[in-house]
């Protein structure tokens, strides 16, 4: 399996980015062709008692690397990319991983 | 359901990282009480072309946070933590997470 996670850090207004992100960006999210799941992981401790780095760590699952591939070229993803930079720019990491379970 | 997220950054040795990670870590982890699923995701890639922050992000996924925070207390997840010191501190991030598909 193959996902994309993205990552986001402390926003300024944390109520406006989760309200723009379930209400905008996760309905986006779900349009892009080969997606098999959205998973929404809402981080609420670290486990060393620091402040968490992230407060969202956001997966899209995707069947294999060609679907994924296919999915990242489509005008979806691209509308996704944009909504993306327009509420995320400077606190979102976005990373492509093989997933297997151990 | 309730996630432990361990992210790794890059190690110096990147085999050496791996081959503890799979043939001791990983069946540490497989031990702790409570646990449904453990998740290995291996980056390959920065979605924005940088060196990617993580090279892993492994996840222990949990039903719910009663046996979660039990997990979180039993010698076995102690001996996990011990173990991860012993090959990854100063690299890794470790979040706990309330995670729903969206």
């Amino acid at each position: 399996m193959v996902k994309l996670i993205a990552m986001y850090e402390k926003p300024e207004n944390e109520a406006a980015f989760f309200e723009h992100y379930e209400t905008v960006h996760a309905p986006l999210a779900q349009k892009v062709p080969g997606l098999q799941k959205l998973v929404m992981n809402r981080v609420y401790a670290d486990a060393f008692g620091r402040e968490p780095r992230y407060v969202l760590i956001a997966e899209m699952h995707f069947p294999d690397r060609a679907t994924f591939d296919a999915a990242m070229k489509s005008p979806e993803h691209r509308a996704l990319g944009q909504d993306l930079m327009s509420f995320a720019k400077g606190i979102v990491t976005v990373l492509f991983a093989d997933a297997e379970e151990g």
